[in-house]
């Protein structure tokens, strides 16, 4: 049975019965001609869209229909984190073609209300639309934070430590072993292939730093660590100097890193696609910081410092600038 | 000059430029990682997602870029007015073929910030992906409105009177003329045009009435006039009955209908795609309301009532019940 046998009425009623959890926040959610959340007197209400689409963002062989569900979920999620918000609710439009089974196309949603409800966010809304070709999920993350609390990238100040949540490159080694003609050892490197199907946004860390006034400025790492830090330092006015040496990653990643001759930097700083936080922190609660993390079992690495200047480089031991190809998707030069 | 000459960055930055207006509720807007807005003390947020794809709601050949986004961004503004809402931000995805000359594309946007503008709300965010096949625009719409004050579809009562805020079939008429093999009569029909062409949504009705408490459940006519009076009756548990001779339609519609063989109630009860309001509304209220709304130049028409029962239901002038093709697109049955 495909979506043209039940019809796009017929799939969003499958849809509504997914919807299991819901924000307090959100006192209306589908049903009405619009989603009704009363984020709370001194909340600020975030907002942002991340669209992945068949062929440009990830491919069908990759990854299951839930996985690829719950991965845009959690792209979108993860702008809600890089401000330091709480997640209440997810809107999502689908661009799907009628010869999907419906079986199927039920496990996008199915993945993404996973990754919501894991996240504290209900599925609020969105639209259902039906046209031959790849398929393309949008999804508008909502979130609230303090007013006074919300992190922006512009808010950076000299002499700040940068913290990194994680591992980075791990999905960008994912993408290119799956791409690789090495097709047999992909089944080697779990670690990658689970960054790049079932990410997680890092609520976690902005739940447990929200309103601390020593994280100046945030962002998440989805265009590539050292483009990201850059958006931070061109925001903030600074220059941003990041230690290659320091650039958490994991050992699947180096080892993958090997098999196919590649530079591990390049995925670690270049790659993208990640969804850990980058912040920038007062110098002198930085280690206090990190011990309190690493007490929750989150263990955030100081990567570099703000500077004087503009842009965001990358230093060898021995202080010299290396050079990385910058990722971050640009869809429309190939 | 095409997409693919200027990169996704590029594009984003020329979108950047067009937006001039910026609700004061929403204090960051694009170039963070999130859209921040501050709806204020006793406000709700309302939320809804609209998408538009090639070839399936519209034709590039039947209106300009700049009409094709203006009329997006008035479809999902269009529920923001339903829930009685004042609107503040909208996000934009597109998913746009790269080989689209970048003029062309930005009038995508032109007309989108037009009409956002015209109603109050600022461009907040979204997203630029690129794949070969038919354009996509997905809107979020955002806006806000008084929690004690909120229209659901819900609160229709006995009794109630129901208001309609304008004619309806004219843009199911201008998409079947268009379809037609009359091409040369196209030109004799503006208004019909225009109702496709250029819709808005009617936020002005909605910040005539909000507060209003003898506004009891309103809805925006999108899927078709006796469908959207079915969502109000199914959602409050009630019966409407509609009176096809009250229903208001324009004269071209009229006309149209003659050259084109075909029968108007089909199209101003069955059609679809219009953005006028229906207003279940007190019965003790009903004339004061439209004597109010006509000093400021707004006509709205008493097409029926809510009575016991399930569904709605169009009557002719006996009392007969008369059967219309429910519109609705339902976009996986063809």
């Amino acid at each position: 049975m495909d979506l043209s046998n039940i019809g796009e009425f017929g799939f969003i009623n499958r849809i509504r019965r997914l919807v299991t959890h819901s924000h307090p926040a959100l006192t209306t959610g589908i049903g009405d001609d619009a989603a009704v959340l009363e984020p709370g007197e001194g909340f600020g209400v975030l907002l942002s869209t991340d669209a992945m689409v068949e062929g440009r963002h990830f491919r069908r062989e990759w990854m299951s229909p839930r996985q690829i569900g719950g991965r845009a979920a959690a792209a979108a999620l993860s702008d809600i984190a890089a401000m330091g918000g709480e997640a209440l609710a997810i809107l999502c439009t689908i661009c799907i073609d009628p010869a999907w089974p419906v079986d199927e196309a039920e496990q996008l949603f199915v993945g993404m209300q996973a990754l919501a409800e894991r996240s504290g966010a209900g599925l609020a809304g969105g639209d259902v639309v039906s046209a031959p070709g790849p398929l393309l999920i949008d999804i508008t993350a909502v979130g609230r934070a303090r007013t006074r609390a919300i992190w922006r990238r512009s808010g950076a100040r000299l002499g700040d430590r940068l913290l990194l949540t994680g591992c980075v490159g791990d999905a960008a080694a994912a993408v290119d072993l799956l791409n690789s003609e090495d097709a047999l050892s992909v089944d080697c490197f779990p670690g990658l292939l689970t960054a790049l199907r079932e990410p997680s946004p890092r609520l976690d860390v902005a739940a447990a730093l929200s309103g601390d006034p020593a994280v100046h400025a945030a962002i998440d790492t989805s265009d590539g660590l050292l483009s990201d830090a850059g958006h931070i330092a061109e925001a903030s006015g600074v220059g941003i100097q990041i230690s290659a040496a320091d650039i958490p990653v994991s050992r699947e990643l180096l080892e993958c890193a090997r098999l196919l001759r590649r530079d591990p930097l390049q995925w670690a700083a270049g790659g993208g696609e990640d969804f850990e936080l980058l912040l920038a922190v007062d110098p002198s609660a930085a280690d206090d910081i990190r011990a309190r993390m690493l007490e929750r079992g989150l263990r955030l690495v100081d990567i570099g410092h703000i500077i004087e200047g503009d842009g965001a480089s990358l230093l060898d031991e021995t202080g010299t600038q290396m050079s990385v190809e910058r990722g971050g998707w640009d869809h429309f030069r190939r």
